[in-house]
């Protein structure tokens, strides 16, 4: 330290100044980067719902806290139809369903009188709508099964880059929501890891979550059918057969977190009663915990449905969210931008 | 940068000296603590299958070579029991078993004379092992089983981290093979994701990978009991159910890959045939793989073992690891050290 104070090193001294000045500069630089002094959600609008998730994150990540919970418990689950991304008015693996059904017809010559798929081949939705849960089963088995792993991962796949949502214009794979794309940003750049747990095929959401939401495979919990390995063609290949494996819905979503997983998460996001075992069982663990549910609220920019919906019915869940500490995310007043491009 | 070359600038030009020099120093530290400059695998000797694995990494990380791998799919596949810890004698989780029957003895006054349960309760090995399958069944089902996923999981961990291996002196929590730990490194600090892909309880292993391989609970796959989701003493919980969920072995791993991961693996390690789908599934996609197993070869040192062996038998792979190309390890040679402490 004897260099800076003698007289001839005046030089050394503006060295050391602009030195002292690069090394904020960097710092800003790291602090900036790293979303501090910067809003992390700004599609967010300000307001009690957008504070609560703030200060949860600060809370957890608050090394001197009370609260605070180390990065390796740092789990988040997020359900995908209607939280992550939309899911009315049908279901988007339904469509794709519909799509295949017709795709693969002229290899079913008997779909054209057989239901329920004469009722798809037709658009004719009463008489499918009317075929229940049953008809229903019986095209999902029909186009979900019989391929390998990787055919139908290039069947969704395609589809879902490339099949337009008709209100939109927009491919199903970019019908996201921008505030959750950058709620899941924010919670990774906090030491989280960010899962999907959805009643969707586990198999029909892979393909696209890492580009869609920067969420790998591997943190995919989806419902599934059994698997079956065989040596096809003289390759080894896994072959979807035409049975329910796991059906990741409602009280299906704590255990398929749990056979995924392995760890209660500290927060969880859902949009529909479906999602009620898994924020509850999220919220009741130990420590700082939150819940939150997206209220489809703006039928101007998206959709606007909850308790008397068929697809995504919000009901029980608001009536409870008060007492239990959810939060109920309002669509239209919460949310500053919806999608990821321009409105 | 005039500052420098001015006559009265001395000091600072000792002190941009002493700041070049402390940069050098940093990069070296920066380089060395990323591995390179030094042996990444310094307790596996000189010799064709180290080069074969330092090859293999290297090739796939070289961004300019042809057989480079995007880090998302760099995906490593590790058999447990007898390729990551000891098996030999005896499968651990199935002495962890047998000691929670004799904990549990006291609320089953009726296994005194009940078959299987007696036959462990006296430590007689040659009537359960007549009972076969059904018998170590019933015994699983009566120790896995009734209780929440948490407190299982405390069982587990508990038992591992306090019981000691016989011959080793040590907890089975640390009966884990050195080199093994530092290919998991040497992987991961390559770009690599490490699963564990394992006969053996998914629930059982998760208490103690972390800590023991610095592979957290959402990378290990395993076989499973059925879970209920319930809600008990007013909180929810996670039940363990008396019926199998999923095998994960044999043609169940690449099963379980597919499930959990969702991509197939470039690397997959195991022991014995029961890894020879998983290793095969792995080797038979395209690019560069690798497929390994470990024979247990060193009786000095850990167990000899392998074609004829009631555990971990490795006969067919044996056979046929030279047309596939798979490398088989040779304990004895291939091991400068087997376990993480001085032997």
């Amino acid at each position: 330290m004897n260099d800076v104070t003698t007289p001839g090193s005046v030089f050394s001294l503006h060295y050391l100044r602009a030195f002292s000045l690069f090394c904020i500069g960097l710092v800003t630089l790291c602090l900036s980067s790293s979303g501090y002094g910067q809003d992390p959600l700004p599609s967010w609008n300000e307001g009690a719902t957008k504070t609560a998730i703030i200060a949860f994150v600060t809370a957890v990540t608050d090394k001197d806290g009370k609260d605070y919970v180390k990065p390796s418990d740092r789990i988040a689950t997020f359900d995908n139809d209607g939280t992550l991304w939309v899911e009315y008015p049908m279901y988007t693996q339904l469509l794709f369903a519909f799509d295949r059904v017709k795709e693969l017809a002229p290899l079913h010559p008997e779909w054209k009188t057989k239901q329920p798929f004469k009722a798809v081949l037709e658009d004719d939705m009463k008489t499918l709508s009317a075929s229940g849960m049953k008809g229903v089963m019986e095209i999902m088995m029909a186009t979900h099964s019989g391929m390998t792993s990787s055919e139908f991962s290039e069947q969704a796949g395609n589809w879902l880059r490339n099949t337009q949502q008709p209100r939109f214009k927009r491919p199903y794979a970019e019908c996201v929501y921008q505030p959750q794309l950058e709620l899941l940003g924010f919670l990774r750049s906090n030491g989280f890891k960010t899962f999907i747990v959805s009643g969707g095929g586990i198999a029909f959401m892979r393909p696209i979550t890492e580009k869609a939401y920067g969420i790998p495979p591997e943190q995919v919990v989806g419902s599934s059918v059994v698997l079956e390995y065989q040596i096809k063609d003289g390759k080894p290949a896994l072959i979807r057969m035409p049975k329910i494996d796991f059906i990741d819905d409602k009280a299906g979503k704590p255990v398929g977190i749990q056979k995924h997983i392995g760890r209660r998460p500290i927060l969880a996001f859902g949009n529909s009663d479906s999602d009620m075992q898994m924020v509850e069982y999220t919220t009741s663990g130990k420590g700082k915990r939150l819940g939150l549910f997206v209220h489809h609220t703006d039928a101007a920019r998206e959709y606007a449905y909850d308790r008397k919906s068929h697809i995504g019915k919000l009901d029980k869940a608001l009536d409870v969210a008060k007492e239990n500490g959810w939060i109920i995310v309002n669509m239209k007043k919460d949310w500053k931008q919806i999608f990821p491009w321009k409105e």
